[in-house]
């Protein structure tokens, strides 16, 4: 796996945040060798040269050999950002095997011997006016989703009425899976019982908590809001949002919202206004299928979610225009969301011939930067999301096909059912080799720009899907979480996973947290389990935190295998080895195809699972010569190395 | 390479031109067997499922198991079009070797064990508002390319007075390759010398002739315009164009122009209206780099070519909008052209953060549809075309990336150089293997919906490129010119390719073409080639226009080896067999794995090139378990096969 390298990390990239206009240099390295290049296929390099696409017509850069440091020749040249996503690939030619003139491009997607795409060009991104880049605090996040009738009771909620669409329950009750319990079952958390557990995000080491939604609707998970203008009373009202980020913020997280672009509930003010009346001033905020607004498009045809018309208007300034919407009202004093999470981000604004998405993405965070530019701002899009986030509006993707999905298939039980939201067609979960893991998150990958790439969610799974642990092979959960705190992106712990909690499907998964199972020695298996998980849940959240090269260094692949994957993260200042094997495993790679730090004799240090004799383990070997990494099992971990010498 | 089949041909897609909310049957077909299908990697097939997109969300429907024909069975699913461009792909589910749950996936990439990329979905594409689909003579037309300069001088050419920017030339002369003659040597070609070499293009088979531009410039290409509203004079003005139009037609023959969307000449009238003229009513039609309109943005710095800003209304209201915009008044009587071919479409309206291309591109279109839906609009794109060619507007890209030069790199002697137009880096032709060609193709043709891969032009070179010939491969020129005429894409003949003429670049190539050399029986070698070539040029053009299959037929692949490509083109009428070799090969092709009309036990009927006496011939020796295909040389050859039966 020794080839040329580039990511679109500060290795390789000299600024992350380019100006239109502005010129960027950017670095390539290849193993360096008096015969041809490793793992290039050319018995020579002759040159190397840098091309771009502005204005959609390719200009070529020569790159400069600026000279060799630890194995790696490295090459550079400047590229002018001339459009807000301005691509670029490498292009090394010189003589194939048989003297003949050849070429290789290097794009996002990895190394082509024939010409390749432009959606797979590495990308700059020069923020378009108003709508600047993602804060720095974005790539370094570790996230923590509360869905709030389950996370935890205030004694405030046991006095508030239920209102009359709910069913109660207990807080030990299990989660009822049938209609119309599934979303009416409710359980009465509230954001006071959210902070009264700051505790506990504190000592997984959670920076960002993300709630879904908390505006009143009729439902336990409220996505069918009846107003965006203030918190449901049976969370505690406004104030209580207040006291929850104000807790949050004094311990150092940041807290994030969820709102539904894409529609409102039928009982929103709104709609109730608009429904049956033409007349009214919200008439254009939906879509009628009548001229007596009766019939209307909904989102999948729900009729309790009506789908918005962003051709409004007043839609817009109401809902995400300016410092008095909605977007802009939770974001400043006394509230102050440090962002949002915006829901089922696309197909919002689409329907038949017209597609307003980027208008409406960009008019949300347009708003969030006049009101307050250090927000962030995510989108639901579970599928292939790279097409919307190309650094326009949303930071990063709340997707699954990058790594919830290809995560599943690599490391859960052959033959799992997978209900919901996660996507699986028919919800079974195809069996996936490493190989088959790494093709699909390199292909959905490899359409974001670098730094969305870092923004995007590395969810073992959400709210709207089963839990990983359900189904997982044994000792894959370690496996999985270690994946999600070390490959690039922001890796996420819903809210009971660390409870080591199983569930079914999405709503099967929305159990009420026991939090009794954390307190005192455990007295029972799942108590045992609780706590032996939420420590590994802190381990592996520390060793992310600790490590500067996992919080935004580059990415590159050692080894991919049927049953072990190897990488390494890279920056400046250090650099991490990781090995995330599924079952028995033995791989041996010489120094001299590792590269870098790794070429050396040195022995890189344990930082994770660096022993054979627990359950999660890896044994390195290093000689002068080769690097061993072998397991019994299912087994996750890191070490430590030095960091990427640069010229 | 037996193996699961769809394309967007009348085969597997019920309509080519559907409608917002029309429902649209798409079959796929797999090999029929008992045990798993071949080429799938499945030990069963269980299910076939459509998984489509409407509005960035994924919706599965399952396919139902129409029955067995010929070796496939065939599977039909219904798909609703709900946008515009409604992508598809086929989900194939069964066990894989270990028993294991697994699915393939089949987009218009090819077969994926990995879930794919939206992007190379298949397409349908429901002609937006205004836009229309293609006319259906598209799709079978035959393209001749005149460079009005260099094509015919009519006798009323020796009396127009030189314009002053001229160098005059005699019709023999070498093309001067130095500025300032490169582009200001004058041959004094005109459009009545065009009209009076109808026959030619009559004796060809030609039914399509594209004119460079005809509005007067400053340069012997007139890509300088300056003037939209008068053919120049030097051409026969106005009156020549209608006089070639109309003889054009009489034969059957369509005319399309070309028109400079991205930018106009320095001296065209609107630029010298607004140049230092800031009060001008022209003066936002151009990117003032200052106050006072002196300096300005220009097509590729070059200052005699000032580019066109598309935020202008005025420009729009001149250029391209309604019946009395520059777009409408050229397709209107007298003039009657059948549509445009668009120049540097692919920078049109960008320029920094701005973007303006899709609405000018889709302006044009309803312009033309509004005065003559029965035209066609091509637009230049080189490279990589896909995210402009949707459907939207233009109906096929003038591209290099899907046949020119993937042919180039398989057909090309090593160590070829191609300077200008062409986009190989450094000018030089990286040597591609058979496998080579077919990815790089695959990989720029996947992207489009499949009428717009029928719109695409399959050139050997053009007006901006050396020619073919030039550095080919011994024998490889009837190989290049039978894969324009049978791949999927409207074969394209740059005038003077017929006369086996050369040309290093695109000036050397835009050579006045020697009539004299078709005159008579041969007396030089340049003679002979002459008109062999123009024989294997008017077979070859015979050979497309003779079959159903060709015109519009679906394409299936059959062998990729690195000197021999075999392909089918099928129809329900007839199919064509397809072997193009570079260099001795002899293929042996089990029936078994041939598929549909070839697996059974008849002979293919010689259609072009099948026999071995000739310079370009393959043999075919078919038994009753397996054909060969073979030759001593490069070869070129297609064999006539019954049409495709379905259920």
């Amino acid at each position: 796996m020794l080839a040329p390298h580039h990511d679109g990390s500060p290795l390789h990239v000299s600024t992350q945040t380019p100006a239109l206009g502005e010129g960027v240099r950017v670095r390539l390295r290849v193993p360096a060798g008096s015969t041809g290049p490793a793992g290039l296929g050319l018995s020579a390099l002759e040159a190397v040269s840098v091309r771009s696409n502005p204005n959609h017509e390719p200009r070529f850069a020569p790159a400069e050999l600026l000279g060799e440091r630890g194995g790696w020749d490295w090459w550079q040249a400047e590229v002018e950002v001339e459009n807000p996503v301005h691509g670029y690939r490498f292009l090394l030619t010189g003589p194939d095997g048989a003297g003949n003139p050849a070429q290789r491009w290097l794009n996002a997607a990895g190394l082509h011997d024939t010409e390749p795409l432009d959606s797979e060009d590495f990308k700059l991104v020069a923020s378009p006016e108003g709508i600047g880049a993602p804060p720095e605090w974005m790539a370094s996040s570790v996230l923590y989703q509360v869905f709030p009738d389950r996370f935890a009771r205030s004694a405030a909620a046991e006095d508030r009425p239920l209102p009359s669409w709910a069913i109660a329950a207990a807080w030990g009750d299990p989660v009822q899976l049938t209609p119309p319990a599934r979303s009416t079952q409710f359980y009465g958390g509230d954001l006071d019982g959210v902070t009264e557990r700051l505790d506990h995000l504190g000592a997984l080491g959670i920076t960002l908590l993300y709630l879904t939604p908390v505006f009143a609707g009729r439902s336990n998970h409220r996505y069918d809001a009846t107003s965006f203008d203030a918190v449901d009373s049976l969370l505690g009202g406004d104030e209580a949002l207040v006291r929850l980020v104000e807790a949050a913020h004094a311990r150092g997280i940041r807290v994030i919202g969820d709102l539904t672009s894409n529609h409102s509930g039928d009982a929103h003010e709104w709609f109730l206004a608009a429904h049956h009346h033409p007349e009214a001033p919200e008439s254009d905020f939906y879509y009628w299928r009548d001229a007596d607004n009766d019939g209307y498009e909904s989102w999948l045809g729900v009729p309790s979610l009506p789908k918005f018309n962003w051709a409004s208007g007043e839609l817009r300034r109401r809902f995400i225009e300016g410092p008095d919407s909605v977007v802009a009202r939770w974001l400043k004093p006394p509230f102050n969301l440090d962002g949002w999470r915006i829901d089922v981000a696309n197909m919002t604004g689409r329907l038949g011939a017209e597609d307003l998405n980027a208008e409406v993405r960009q008019t949300i965070r347009r708003t969030m930067v006049e009101v307050n530019p250090d927000t962030i701002l995510l989108g639901e899009s579970t599928n292939d999301a790279a097409s919307d986030f190309q650094g326009d509006a949303w930071h990063g993707a709340m997707t699954y096909t990058t790594f919830t999905r290809p995560l599943w298939s690599w490391l859960m039980n052959p033959g799992s059912q997978a209900a919901g939201g996660i996507g699986f067609a028919g919800n079974r979960v195809p069996v996936f080799t490493g190989r088959q893991f790494f093709e699909a998150h390199n292909r959905f990958v490899s359409g974001f720009p670098w730094r969305t790439r870092l923004g995007t969610l590395n969810a073992l799974n959400t709210h709207d899907t089963p839990r990983f642990a359900t189904s997982a092979l044994p000792g894959a959960v370690p496996v999985a979480l270690g994946l999600s705190v070390t490959l690039p992106g922001i890796p996420v712990v819903f809210a009971g996973d660390e409870f080591g909690l199983t569930g079914e499907d999405g709503e099967a998964s929305r159990t009420p947290i026991p939090w009794a199972l954390l307190e005192g020695e455990p007295a029972t298996d799942a108590a045992a389990l609780a706590q032996q998980t939420t420590r590994l849940y802190a381990e592996l959240i520390a060793l992310r935190r600790s490590q500067p090269a996992l919080n935004g260094g580059g990415m590159r692949w050692l080894h991919i295998g049927d049953d072990v994957l190897v990488f390494v993260r890279e920056s400046a200042t250090n650099s991490v080895l990781v090995a995330a094997g599924r079952g028995e495993f033995s791989v041996r790679i010489p120094r001299a195809a590792l590269g870098g730090a790794l070429r050396d004799a040195n022995a890189p240090q344990p930082l994770f699972g660096a022993e054979v004799d627990g359950s999660h383990g890896v044994a390195l070997a290093a000689s002068d010569t080769e690097i061993t990494l072998a397991s019994a099992g299912a087994g996750f971990a890191a070490w430590a190395l030095s960091g990427v010498e640069t010229p």
